[in-house]
């Protein structure tokens, strides 16, 4: 497998739209609209949800499958489609699978169970179950650190990239990820038809070289990551370097305040209308942290291909 | 508040039937009506679930529901059912909780959100939505060790009991547990209506001796169990011992292979039909285990009072 | 390798001494002298200190190593010592056993790191490095779950049994200990020389059915678990399940207020002088705990061979 | 308190030299030396030693003790020295800050004792034992994340300040950091003297902002965030973005791989002798990591004012 060569079913700047929520915590239905039309009109090549940036650990069942259906049918095929079914069990995992195939997903992502996770040795029939129950289905697996992920060997993953064949994706992001991207396809040559780095894309470059055909990240800034990877695409790995550098201070500034910003900066864009989180614990920004955003989007603003304030139909 | 006074409205043995499944990991809903009838004949005078002990974590939202319903169908009224209402989010414990108060439970129980925690400061918030959600039914905190439970100091308790109407009654299994009793009661004051113990019973005589007005158990030896409570509540306390020490050893064994002990008990003595869990990670028995198990049980047949094989007409 | 034979090199109760301090802090070393003494007058049939029952992870190198110069002093060959060498780093466990064997103690016995704990690739190399700095002193693994411990799979431990000649023993307290004892011996044969239970001793009996040759609880009713032992070891499981049953109301209480507990009974026993524990949050006993611990002595009393109140000659 | 007055005692960059090691794992007093020159050299206001990124974790008492000695003695007062004097208790600290006042140090830094972490309740009492260890060394409090360190709210954290007159200089690097810095400063008014930021400095723009009078990073690009701080205290924001944002791939490949890039470029930098760590798990690099490396160094060029090989005359 080469990530850098063109034939990938799965390529490029997967972005994963949160879930916004209204003033009484109430999926904003409308918004999830806008901003899955954003990424889509700025340029990502697939759409990712719900996940961890999109708050899937505080949905509900109910609201699981709502989310996957809105992304779906916003989407309506212009690029492909990777359900989150990630959950507190493997049952859990099954009937979200279950639905993303009935809907017409292209695929699904999975973490392990993550309020009790499993060890080791019962992984693989995890990944098989959620495979079964795909019907076809590809499936990435999902190698995150905990208290939500569970961390999987290199050894681990390429056995079951070999023994499942629905599995053939990875999204790396458990400890010292870029090594791994290169040691997974070192060890799974074939079995792997793709692996994408996460991280917020805030080590793109070198997943790049190492054979990563993408990265999943949040979404506010879809647009200029699209740059940066269609830079990298290009084979112009400078102007790449160049472009990530200008746009790591607002990485960061996503990694350490993550949900407030995902949603801040959608606010501020006009994309989303509230950037209230669910999840227990979520920052609540003050305003020191809005002027930061506002000297962030300043820096970035030649990135932002689709503009400050995107016009967007939905 | 005296647990030892007649008055509560929540007192003595409140037995967690286990969640049953059948060997395709569905619920099985025959052997789960068996479970709660035994512990209804055993003498508990209330049935708790779906809590830690029936595998909640690992449900979906349907299955909570519908054991909920079982639960609280099969029950008839015959004694108080407290349902288990934690779960991921608020969201999803609100759920719970509005679905417990339609189906005529008689209390909820909760934990915080348990895939990312609350800080101290969000958990009055939590329980607020949870009694608002029940429509006047009273609300249990569980205060538990995590990485499920969140460990909420006496303080933080004896607020929640002053300023939740609702809230009045705690499950404590922190750290500590015993002296926590001693330190709510004192702290809360007649806005604590009732505290009950768990860690399965192991600490039963302590706990009512500083007031605890009942225990939250698992159910295999409910009736042994009920055996000890009747004891206290005679003010035989010499007699307590006794049978307690006698059925410590069960009541250990119970606590080093949990659920693959609440269940197998009960399919030993014909109650259930199977010790599947789902729970990742969860103990499978090997031959030595059952051995020990049998040791156990005939060390405590004379205090199984429905016999090693309840005769159940479910 | 077998258990129950008796051509084990180490075999029995090897109690625990715990750390004995001082109103200030400082560790008292004519109390430690003391509880060393009652345990090999008490029958137990090795010593082994500083580890976790010690409050080892919150002393200094020197104290570290002065707590391990009096405990081989004072028991002066009568029983075998087992010096816990666990540390913060690999250079903190081969420090404490190039000392072991300069004072002559009979074998070490370490957890892998606990500040950043080795992944399991690199555990083998700390075991190795510390026999090496043992110079031929038999090494213990001590198997046991985190946050402390390093859970270890038995092939793990199989493999280490194999390759490192020194390494030989184990005790075993990681999840689901008794049956690790089983799985170990099935993986190891001849390369084990011996597997003790610890958990403080409350799964005595299943661990020696498993063939366990001795266990490693504290120390504070040390004279009650060798009558346990012995019953054992003499083939009369009945009257060792009697004993232990009786027993284990304390052992449980151990297990909950852990230091307050060994140290307590310790200084109501007239051992020690003090009970202060110096590790970070440990629990404050109460006028109600008191009463517990006289309550559960009363029940124990005729299994206290030295007498509740010993005459130590130190 | 405002970091941005000119009045502090301690002020700028405050760099930490990781402790190197020679080929066996052996403290390389020469290699350390040469570090700390270096950090002199490049005009770092002060010098912090052992800490987190000194791998303070796994020294033994007496390599902590040496590495103190020599930085102080290499420093030579030409800036302030901070020793570090986390441990896993009480006693561990009080004996390295005992010895810290005795060197001739500025100021101890300190979390609290990290095996077993001490709940909120104990904390003050922790650092006064530390302050009265300093017989009159000022103090610094070190909020930092699990799970080697003790995440301490503001309220605690100002508490302290208040009632420990030693105790006046915080750094910060628990969650969500750069808000605790406005926090701290807010509820401690005069008794705070100092806050510093951590993070290796990835958000010091805005820490600074809200006043912040410096910041501890690692030292392997120490003379590039001089010059940014510099500007900063220049009064000159646009220029100190613009020099941060090109140090900021680097900073974050040091968060990515920690040890490894501190000690590795200080290899490639001619400095120190070798990059070995002895953290658990510290990662090794391959040879795309040394490709990156070298993409960032080339990067960061115009910024290392000393040069790629600076000449260091020790």
């Amino acid at each position: 497998m080469n990530g850098s060569a063109s034939g990938n079913r799965f390529r490029g700047v997967y972005a994963i739209p949160p879930t916004p929520f209204d003033d009484d915590g109430e999926l904003d239905e409308r918004s999830l609209r806008r901003v899955v039309e954003f990424c889509v009109m700025a340029g990502a090549h697939g759409i990712v949800a719900p996940v961890n940036a999109s708050e899937a650990i505080i949905l509900t069942d109910a609201e699981r499958l709502r989310v996957a259906e809105i992304v779906v049918e916003q989407t309506a095929g212009r690029v492909p489609v990777v359900i989150g079914v990630s959950g507190i069990s493997t049952a859990a995992s099954v009937l979200y699978t279950r639905h993303a195939a009935q809907i017409g997903a292209d695929a699904v992502i999975a973490m392990p169970p993550y309020v009790k996770h499993p060890p080791a040795s019962e992984i693989p029939d995890f990944y098989a179950a959620v495979a079964r129950a795909g019907q076809g289905l590809p499936v990435w697996i999902q190698n995150n650190l905990g208290p939500v992920g569970t961390s999987m060997s290199p050894e681990l993953l390429a056995r079951m990239l070999r023994d499942i064949p629905e599995v053939a994706f990875i999204k790396e992001e458990s400890e010292y990820p870029t090594q791994v991207i290169s040691q997974v396809q070192a060890l799974a040559g074939d079995d792997l038809q793709g692996i994408m780095g996460g991280m917020g894309g805030r080590f793109l470059l070198e997943e790049y070289r190492r054979g990563a055909c993408g990265t999943m990240p949040a979404s506010e800034v879809a647009d200029a990551l699209v740059l940066v990877w269609n830079a990298l695409d290009e084979g112009d790995e400078a102007r790449a370097r160049e472009l990530h550098t200008q746009l790591l201070p607002m990485l960061n500034y996503e990694a350490l305040y993550t949900y407030a910003i995902y949603k801040e900066v959608l606010v501020k864009r006009g994309i989303i209308a509230s950037s209230r989180s669910r999840v227990p614990g979520a920052p609540v920004l003050d305003a020191e942290n809005h002027r930061e955003i506002d000297a962030l989007l300043k820096q970035i603003g030649p990135l932002l291909t689709m503009g400050m304030h995107p016009k967007i139909n939905v």
